[in-house]
Formats: C-alpha cells, structure tokens, sequence
C-alpha cells in the first residue's frame, strides 16, 4: 500500500511493538497453559477491553463493525497459586540499560500495589530483549523503589540486585511459580 | 429500518437479554467499585475477549473495522478477598421455577470446580429476575448437583435449601462478600 512515509513508520512501529509484546506475551501463554495442564496454577491474560461504537446483527451472529482499544483497568494477568490470588504485569523492553516506568499505566501500579494491600501476591516481570533477560520484581520492592527514588525508570542494576532472573525451558518458558515458590511458599534457594 | 419479521425478532431478543444481562451486571459493578473504594476486596469484571479480523492504523489511533465476539475462557469475574483468590459467574433468568445448566458454558463449570482443586473460592450468583431474588451457590454445592442429578436444569428448591438469599441494598447491590463471610472466614449466622 501506498502510505506515506510518516505513516508507514508510525505503522511498522505499531507492528514492531506488537511483535515485540507478542514474545513475551506467548512464551507466557504457553507457560500458563503448561501450568493449567499439570494442575500447578491456573493464570490467564484477560483480554484486551474494547469501546464498541458499532454493532451489527444477522441471525445470532452479532458483528462489531467499529470498535477501539480501550486501557486496561487493571494489570494483563491474574489467577490462582495454592488458594492464593496472583496478578501480574509483563513488558517487554529494548533498553539495555533500564526500564522506563512509563510502560506500565500509573492505575496499574497502584492496582499492584493494592493485591499487596488485600493479602495477594503481585509482580513485575520485565524482559530485556537484548540481553535476553527476563526479571521478576515483586511489587513490594517496585513500591520501595517508586517511594525512594524521584528516577522515572530503574535501572538494570536495580533488577539485578533486587529482582530475581526467571529461568526458561522448553514448555515452561518463563517459570515465574518457581520464584513465587522461593519467595513466598517456603522453598528459597539460596543459589538463586 | 426495514428488517424482515423474523430477524426483528431475534434482534429484540437479543437487544432484551443484552438488557437483561445488564442489571445484574451493572448490579455487580456498582457492588464491586463499592468494594474497592471501601478497600474490602477487589473483584472485576473480565472484558469480553473478541476476535478482531480488520484493523487499521491512522497515526497512533488504532480502528477496530471488523471483529466477532468469542466465547470467553473462563468466568466474568475474579479477584481477591482477604487474600484468597475468588472467582464466579453471575446469571440471570427469566424462569421462575428453574435454572438452565446450559446458561453457562460446560468450560466454565470445569473452571469453577479447578478454582476448587486450586484452594480457591467459586460460586455462581443466579438472580430469578421475575421473582426478585438472587441467589449465591457455592461451587461446592454446584458439583454436588452435577455429580448427583441426571437433569440438566437446577430447581428453584434447590436453591432455597442449598444457597443462599443475597441480600440488595443501594450500595451493596449483591452483597456476596457477606455470604463468604458466613461460609468461609467465620462468621456464620445461624439466622442465615
């Protein structure tokens, strides 16, 4: 097609950064299927809210005919852990340096902050695509850092002393239960 | 507009349980955002997941042109009480005498009972919109039934003896956190 040039870049952006969510955004897929099947937790990405301005009807077959993305209310992923409630925000970056605060909406920190507040479990996980690095923080540090430093985005060496590197395999791409074992079901390694 | 008989029907009736299906919803909201604001639990409501066949791009505004609704994986709600995970799907209906198993996805009855096997908290809230009454039954008591009764519909005398009234007020619509106060974090009233 026949875009111009700003738009064609603006679009192939869009395109990047959706391949880009989708990574990370599929190995989780796979993982949360893997744990659901083996009967370890049962985590799923809630989809995306849409505003629906027009709707058409055929028979029973309802068509939207136009619709927008709307925010998110809350964060992308939320399930069960040994009867505990889990929930979650996954990004992925391409700094190589540090995460900007700015990918995640300000009401979905606070809404991390608040499964803290009601006796849950929630976290960050954060990919660095470059180093292929993957980091869990748990929002309970996310908070330390948030109410101790004025900076905009942590940096890499933050994750590395206060967050944990998540492992991957094959069918659990990222083993983020592993962790949660660790930090809050009694089973810390202290090689980790 | 000038559709065919038949379609007008099917149009009404869908636009009517569109309707119907507000109320208890937008029943649920309110009782939910009350929850929140007061710091008693956090419950939400799961966006419709859609399959999007057309979009496009102008600068960074996303147009949905064309998508379908999809049948969502799981329940419409979950979230987070005390700490414990809780998950239900909420139903209203037009009978006055009994409720249709087939109201709600077989996945999503499988759903319910896995939150079970996880250690959490399920239920179903049904509201018998003729008779002004909406009921909460325990997951529990749910698999009771199924693994019990050949029939695939579930009597209002059922309900009576093994749910529970939930009671409505202005801005606790459907106060079902009272109910799990009851069942399950002690405070069970024999009055109940």
């Amino acid at each position: 097609m026949n875009y111009p040039n700003n738009i064609k870049k603006q679009y192939k952006r869009i395109i990047e950064s959706a391949n880009r969510g989708m990574t990370l955004e599929n190995d989780l897929n796979i993982t949360n299927e893997y744990y659901k099947d083996q009967g370890i937790a049962l985590v799923y990405k809630k989809p995306t809210p849409i505003k629906v301005v027009d709707l058409s009807y055929n028979k029973n077959k309802v068509t939207i005919n136009k619709a927008f993305f709307e925010k998110a209310s809350t964060t992308d992923y939320n399930g069960i852990y040994k009867g505990k409630y889990i929930d979650f925000e996954a990004k992925e970056v391409n700094s190589t340096t540090s995460f900007c605060l700015a990918n995640i909406q300000k009401h979905q920190i606070e809404h991390l902050f608040k499964v803290l507040e009601h006796g849950g479990i929630s976290f960050l996980i954060v990919r660095f695509i470059r180093l292929d690095k993957t980091f869990f923080i748990s929002s309970q540090v996310l908070k330390e850092f948030v109410n101790t430093y004025e900076r905009k985005s942590i940096p890499i060496s933050f994750f590395e002393e206060n967050g944990y590197v998540i492992n991957t395999g094959y069918s659990i791409r990222v083993d983020y239960i592993s962790i949660l074992n660790n930090l809050y079901f009694g089973g810390f390694n202290e090689s980790n």
